[in-house]
């Protein structure tokens, strides 16, 4: 069951501890096949090394697991309703990278400080609330994402367009059109979190580069006449 | 004799090095069986990655050596101090790992500033006083063991909440239930630290992390119904 | 064609990424066979472990491609520009490395605070201003070549002299006699703007090196009596 | 001739790059032969990867190269200098190691902040001045060796001591009883050199530890009662 979908997902996972985002298991990766509504996530406390295909549990979109002896990841329930609430993304990664933690720790939103971060967020990537002890002593991950989706509706993004939230007093959360995806999107957010806080060292009230700058970047690699890489366009085409 | 525990001790040691937590030999790892009351230790100064089963010191818990042709650590006394006062103890991982140490150095404690830093220490890791010249002179590392054991009566903490401590001047020690836990808190701190530093950077007068947050985080991990990892419950249990 | 170019310009890509310069595919090198016009330049959005010498994409001085089935880096009319315009440069590099990106974002120029910097940039790495709206909106990627040669006649430099510049909002631009030196100036402007940093927040005020630090460390490794390296003399002339 | 020497600092050379303390060809370390007076270098600008024992340049202390076919690295006059005004030491590592750098491009000497600093150097790492323009132009790299001669005479260090320097505007040397031995001393000054910058950001006025705890860590590990390490004493004289 869904064998392309749990290749592309175990490695994103194992690729959490190569590329360094994560130490010990603290991150996971998740996909869905949009068609039959299934998903499948790491489980709990799992070494990454160690992952197989067989570990991943597959769930359905009520959360019921319907394949894996294994124990989910204790984010279970926010990956699911990221995935109900947000239609078109495909994949969800959760690190505690230590930029990205540096931000959502402090409560602070990131500014798009250069082209680097226009390239993959379009704008300020947001800071979702922290919880409430009510909301944390009962169904505490759901509210996770409670808290996200709230966040997203509020300042009106759009999922794909900002595929990164900072939770405070936590870590971050990225998602894009599939697993693999959303883990190159926490290697872009943590490498922005970094050059972010080295740019404030250097000009402590740094502004957000010019609109223009931000919307050109997000279009060349995203909008409808996107020339960023090669599926695009024929090279002929390129100039 | 003790040939799984010297497995344990001889893997986490070397961990210490490809794990990047230390340079040289500047640190060390060690574990105990509490059925016999007998403990191993790296010996001082071999490099991580040529240690061996056989070069494992094997001492009791009155300090004597009773297997082993090499010296122990030179920082043996504190460990065997911290294994008396700290019955519940397993292993203890001594390093120099940089972020923490910039924290000792600077007699700083580490407040909790997020979840990684509550899903492994349930509160602000303290700082142990530095020794006086008389406590040096006389059996140092014996009185570093001693002024640990003396903040931890002080603060009322317990050794398996508070699996951390950081020396005045000197570096941090870690524990756990085995060694392989102690190394992992130690890496657990050293992340912690680096994200603390970063987040003060951003924001000099942070705040620790609500107490229910906080609470929560221990609970979900530690407490007696802990849901992380694949150990207390079956998956069907999981919702 | 171009066979010995390809397998340096293939080489250098690669390095970009085993490195540690770039994340992703967040750059490109390039090189150029003067004799010919012809130079060839990475591929967008392929990754460097799998590029081949098949991948890269030939170009004249034109920007005509000659050869090649992919589509070329969406960076290629920069190089292009530079060089048109910069007639005794071999190669060029483009990342998004984290301190040089840093003092780009900030808009901040890297003065030369020791000699690590004079042995590669012979003064101030100067910043590029960032492009207008009417810039970006046409061309914008041609644009970014002719603000980095309008920098440099400004402030008179000599691209091989000066062989980096920091393009505002966005990230360093290097080259070099060919595709080879003009990485290792990308490795060597790295560093230099990490210890910049570093020396910066022990010293907010601190001063450039003395003009005749800098003469002398430029003329020992690239000056006409030049002795660094084993190409200009032989050993018997050392003293 | 030599061999032994020979195989030692060819490896210390290597190690400058795969410790990380060096990037491209920006270090290298000597080692000498008191009884015969001769010692060897590494060639200047050869990749460290490539170094063979037949690369490596040997002289004697008149600074005449008495085997090799290469030209000796472009810091050799400031080797001989040290080995001749040194009479203790055996090896000599020469970095740009990024950390030790900042403090020397920012001219200010490293406080002993911790016991790491005190197990490796006795006291604050001092600076030595900068050289004026007359001592630039002629036999620079000689006048580098006569200011940090200079610096240890005025300041009445003993090399074996305090087994390092930061040259105001370059960068550490640092050297030791052999090769080996001064390439550590270039590992442990970078930790140092990090970890102070960290504690001085979270307390910019931190002082230097207490003299008896400096002491202590040296006694421990080089006094004539060390007892760090296998070599000073057998293990059951341990207590």
């Amino acid at each position: 069951m869904l064998s392309e979908l749990k290749k592309e997902v175990c490695a994103a996972n194992r690729a959490l501890e190569t590329s360094g985002l994560v130490k010990l298991t603290w991150g996971n990766v998740s996909g869905i096949d949009r068609a039959s509504g299934l998903w499948c996530i790491k489980p709990s406390g799992v070494p990454y090394a160690e992952l197989t295909l067989d570990d991943l549990v597959v769930l359905d979109l009520d959360g019921k697991i319907v394949e894996g002896r294994l124990r989910p990841s204790s984010d279970t329930r926010t990956h699911l309703h990221l995935y109900r609430e947000f239609a078109d993304i495909g994949g969800i990664t959760h690190t505690h990278s230590p930029y990205a933690t540096i931000f959502a720790q402090a409560s602070r939103e990131l500014p798009c400080y250069g082209t680097t971060h226009a390239d993959h967020f379009f704008g300020t990537v947001p800071v979702a609330r922290s919880l409430t002890k009510a909301e944390i002593d009962h169904d505490y991950e759901h509210h996770t994402g409670v808290a996200i989706v709230e966040c997203f509706h509020k300042l009106r993004l759009k999922p794909l367009e900002m595929p990164a939230v900072l939770q405070a007093c936590h870590a971050p959360f990225t998602w894009g059109k599939n697993a693999k995806d959303s883990l190159n999107n926490s290697i872009a957010l943590e490498m922005c979190a970094q050059m972010a806080l080295g740019s404030l060292q250097l000009d402590p009230t740094l502004s957000a580069i010019p609109a223009h700058v931000l919307q050109k970047h997000h279009d060349r690699k995203h909008g409808r006449e996107a020339y960023y890489g090669q599926k695009q366009q024929a090279p002929h085409e390129w100039r």
